[in-house]
């Protein structure tokens, strides 16, 4: 695979100087358009042996470009923020916003491959990695982005004298470290896993360019065209769609024909008496907070999602479950319009941004299922958008679940009277008619379009992993009882184990 | 002072049930308004005497309102991100934003107060961190913003009396360390120091509450009361600008008289034949990328500033700046129209944000001088608003070089005719032209009232801390000569001592 990377190309001091000319022209045009269309990201990862300039390349690219649109990242060993978060977060806060160019050093790759060079990973793990990274990056590629990987390569030789070199020389001296030598010890292992990796994770929009890596000039040059190319071929595809935008126009309709759902099973009567509630709930409360302090000593995360239809009691449940936690350790999240930072990015970035630190809760109040919901009844969403959701939220929600992040997602159902019953009331409170709006009242025409909808979300999303749990809220002591008991009761069995009891 | 918080005010059972109905509805419709004009942030902080029940209080706000238009944050020993910046740094990031309402705990005055208290700083220093918290909320009132502080309090005997209690309750005791033994043997010098805290630092729209702690439901009332009272009158004083509200007129005018300026002594002739920049420009380069690799490695930061007239020569004295740093290690940020979020702040809330980590350089292309430039010309900012950004920016800057943070501001200058003949030249680039927008047309009618305002920029803000440095900009190579071997000096200097030499 690196044979024909390792001929010895060379690229003269004068033909560099004229090809670049031309090369920086295209590519700041190529960045002014796509920062112009703000339609897609560009992600540059730079993964390769050591020696063969990438980090000089990235420099030379930052040169070429506007550097006010490029943002360059290395990584480093993980911080303990990063830590507490499943090991994607960090190259999703880094995302390059749409219009913009991340450029990344030791990036997602690194690990993997690093790990499996010294043995610290078998060979099936090693793939389950490099799966997980191709989602990643299906992702972001169905979403638009352009990803674009080089692997600048060495021959073992050439590895040899360019560490030498480098040593060599007082002002670059530093550039070498002991692990550099050490890997060099390993090359034929680590090339061979390179093969691997390139192979599995060759995508066209997310390929693989193995750059020759000893001469600086072609290295440069080799690396700035590609890049011209592959933008140039994106960039006009993507310029052709955006003049195929229509408008989102509302896709549900009201008159849609009914059909039993899973929520028509629910037993909505289910209810407890007033006085029992107050009774219960005291104790209730103190165990959670009991709960809630152990799992921020022990650095146990949670995540609660409250979906279902409006009025269905999600604020006031959340209060209470909140209610006996410490407001340090918890944030809840509403997500109305998106911010123009978020509209930016993957309609998953802003979820991944509010992912709860160690040991504290992020409730989300909607949440990444408005994609599914309101994203899909308004047309926000292209059908091909969100019929593709469905399988990145189970990814999204496999990584928080594995991770080891405690994961609830409520759906709290109420029936069409009770909702308008509810509304009614609202409407005459003294304060909750601030939260009833015109948008409520068209939504609730949608009643059967939503019920759909929810329909297939429990369909697709309710995950061994992260099952949905219904809720029977037209009760709102029984709901908000149950919603308690639920958390306490896996809160429990991750602290304490399956077998666990209280303290 | 605390005298009056000592008299052992209860609140029965009962009374506080009918009060505490009344009291939610009104915080609730308070706090939907607030969201609603979206205006002001709201910062109530809580501080006091150990045991008085700051965080069960903040619990019950956090119960009675909507929690999802609340964040609480409590304040820890700062991380490694957090000591690399000014001290404020990390309480302008956790800012609320307009709308939204942030309740504090071991906040901005914590550590003033327990330095003072163990006599780790004396009562010069201790006046002198407290002055950084009145301009602090001062730029932040200014701003609209409501800032409520709250002391708790209990008596000495109180204090004993709570404590054990809470040590004796098992659901509890995990609340009193050993620390808070050690501050109640202190008891005297803290309410000493708190006296002498609150005197300071106590005016109208950032004012101190003394609440006695000792009974919960007296305690969880009053704070709340003290909140709807507050909020109300602010609110409507807000309201009320609001509806006075008008569009933004533009204020400069082409037609502005000429006055002599600081620019005009500038002589523009400068000039360094291209043949010697080419000559020269290597060694320089080679000079600041060992001086930034030093620079990271001893984490000294770096902040760049550029500001001046259009197609001055900022973008391409920053490439030639950044160009020998390693990529890694620098940012550079453009500051057009602000995004929602971060309009949703106060304005210079989108710069403390990119100040750089430690080690790194953050460049400005354009800065918060916008608020005493773009923003006066176009009446984006009131006359009142641009008149104390001046002040605002020197507190600003004034913290970013008291935390070492290198801070160096170019002031790129061209004259009229050379601007033209550069907008020209962009006309025709292939790829200049994009840099080149009706904006920029539109501002050069301004040139003489941009000039003017420059002065002023000079004026106020070129302080011995942070000078400006006025760049002749007519000729291109000597112009980034310049920049570099002022960056180079004033790197140089800060690593090595005034008296350094290059090792």
């Amino acid at each position: 695979m690196f044979d024909a990377a390792e001929l010895g190309q060379r690229v003269s001091q004068r033909e560099f100087k004229e090809r670049e000319v031309q090369l920086r022209t295209k590519l700041l045009t190529l960045q002014y358009r796509t920062h112009e269309l703000a339609r897609f990201p560009v992600l540059i990862d730079f993964a390769g042996v050591e020696g063969a300039g990438k980090a000089t390349t990235i420099n030379m690219l930052n040169m070429w470009m506007d550097p006010r649109f490029i943002r360059t990242i290395g990584y480093q060993k993980p911080t303990r923020a990063e830590m507490a978060r499943p090991r994607f977060w960090r190259y999703w806060r880094d995302m390059p916003p749409k219009g913009g160019i991340g450029l990344f050093l030791s990036g997602r790759y690194s690990r993997p491959l690093l790990s499996r060079v010294y043995g610290d990973i078998d060979e099936p793990e090693f793939d389950n990695r490099l799966s997980e990274i191709i989602r990643f990056e299906n992702a972001l590629v169905d979403d638009g982005a352009l990803i674009l990987k080089f692997w600048m390569h060495l021959g073992r030789t050439q590895q040899e004298e360019r560490l030498k070199e480098l040593e060599a020389d007082p002002l670059r001296s530093y550039q070498v470290s002991e692990e550099d030598w050490k890997n060099h010890e390993h090359y034929d292992d680590f090339v061979a896993a390179a093969e691997h990796l390139i192979t599995r994770t060759n995508r066209s929009a997310a390929s693989w360019h193995i750059v020759e890596g000893g001469n600086e000039n072609y290295r440069h040059l080799r690396v700035g065209e590609i890049i011209a190319a592959e933008l140039s071929r994106h960039l006009e595809v993507q310029e052709r769609k955006a003049a195929e935008d229509r408008p989102p126009t509302r896709v549900a309709s009201p008159d849609m024909p009914k059909v039993d759902t899973v929520f028509d099973a629910l037993d909505l009567s289910l209810s407890v008496p007033k006085s029992d509630y107050k009774k219960k709930v005291p104790a209730v409360q103190a165990r959670l907070g009991e709960l809630g302090r152990k799992a921020q000593a022990e650095g146990q995360s949670t995540v609660l999602v409250f979906e279902g239809p409006d009025a269905g009691g999600k604020g006031g449940a959340i209060r209470r479950t909140v209610w006996s936690l410490d407001a340090r350790t918890y944030r809840v999240f509403q997500f109305a319009a998106p911010t123009d930072e978020e509209r930016a990015h993957h309609y998953l970035w802003r979820f991944w941004r509010h992912l709860p630190r160690a040991g504290s809760v992020s409730v989300f109040d909607r949440s990444w299922y408005g994609r599914v919901l309101v994203e899909r009844a308004e047309g926000f969403a292209t059908e091909d958008e969100w019929r593709r959701a469905y399988n990145e939220i189970n990814d999204f929600e496999r990584q928080i679940v594995d991770h080891g992040i405690l994961l609830l997602k409520f759906w709290m159902h109420i029936d069409k009277d009770e909702q308008l019953k509810r509304f009614k009331k609202r409407e005459k409170s003294p304060y909750k008619h601030w939260k009833l709006t015109d948008e409520d009242w068209r939504n609730r025409e949608l009643w059967e379009a939503y019920k759909q909808y929810g329909q297939d979300i429990i369909q697709y999303t309710s995950t061994k992993k992260a099952p949905w749990i219904l809720v029977e809220a037209n009760n709102k002591p029984y709901a908000r009882l149950k919603v308690l008991q639920t958390v306490i009761d896996h809160l429990q069995e991750k602290l304490d184990g399956p077998a666990g009891r209280p303290a």
